[in-house]
């Protein structure tokens, strides 16, 4: 039997968040390699799931009723895996509310953040202050996101949710940035009580093989 | 009778966002101007309600049971908004999957491409190169966002949704970042049908008064 959810997908801060929420559910998947480094996403067949051409993207063929659910973005699939399960977001009010407002913090604020800290990195030699500025950004939302978790547990509240997972997916890649949390203490809690979560291991472990 | 629902805005592509959609949705609300060209949005009393230090900020004060709704981000307040009065989000399936691709489309692509480029067109003499690069951007996200309009009339499929309204607010100001929509003729077309619509009029109308 074909495994009904198909994840499309390469060793990367976004793509390691959907292995990781599939795993936390308890739902079977299969991961398919989209290789990077040979620019299979800007080939045609990979455009044709996501005009974006980016990883991660999921299949889902077990929706009643309709051909291929193909969604790109990684908390757009996020979503529509908690909604399927009813796991990680509270159905209504304040909590549901919390999510959303931190699932959108992390796509427009920190994800941009470390995303751009990321390309300037890369670079054979980066300009000192395209690196100093990339670092700025990183830190504040750094910040943000410390004041938040001074406040409670998790990133939206008392309970973990996907925005927990969404904001994972890069803060766990923070060294590859050259950044710290020495001075972000309770992200780094946050960070180590996570990074600990047998699902989240496991999540990890399964999407960097797809780059081995 | 105080309203309900207040929504602390300023002049923005993100502010707008918010009364185009309490203006679709037929819901009462009190705009409150957080003045940015004054640095409002950096004092203790706004960064209490958002540590990001970002409007606009929805207050809802009618969520039974639970005490004020405080909610940043504008796309988590359009899902919040939508989920709260039943409209422009559908409840299941690819209809509703398509709507939070591209909301984090927006969030995390668009959005980023035309703030960045706002920045740089905002400085008395920016670099020539920082502005060709940002342009390139806002100009990849802008035919990712053709290739979608060109395959149904709405980014997220055959209806209007809280997406359109996400992609409006960055779209609608094209030209205050130096992007033309020549090559772009399906965004073009999608963007004079939305913003002929009574309700966005009224929306962008009542939000640029804020800067009065």
């Amino acid at each position: 039997m074909s495994t009904p959810l198909e994840v499309h997908a390469f060793a990367t801060a976004n793509s390691v968040k959907v292995p990781i929420a599939l795993e936390e559910m308890g739902l079977a998947y299969r991961l398919v390699p989209v290789n990077l480094r040979q620019g299979e996403q800007k080939r045609a067949a990979f455009k044709a799931m996501n005009p974006n051409g980016k990883v991660p993207v999921l299949v889902d063929r077990s929706v009643a009723g309709e051909g291929d659910l193909v969604v790109s973005e990684s908390a757009a699939i996020l979503v529509h895996l908690a909604e399927k399960t009813g796991q990680l977001l509270p159905r209504d009010g304040q909590r549901r509310a919390r999510v959303f407002e931190q699932l959108f913090f992390h796509a427009s604020g920190l994800s941009p953040a470390f995303g751009q800290a990321f390309r300037v990195a890369l670079q054979p030699s980066p300009e000192p202050e395209a690196k100093s500025q990339a670092l700025a950004e990183v830190e504040r939302t750094l910040g943000v996101l410390n004041e938040i978790l001074e406040r409670h547990p998790y990133v939206a509240g008392e309970e973990y949710s996907i925005a927990d997972i969404a904001h994972f997916g890069w803060v766990w890649r923070h060294q590859a940035i050259g950044a710290s949390l020495d001075k972000f203490l309770f992200v780094a809690r946050w960070l180590e009580e996570v990074a600990a979560r047998p699902a989240v291991i496991t999540g990890i472990e399964k999407t960097l093989a797809l780059a081995q």
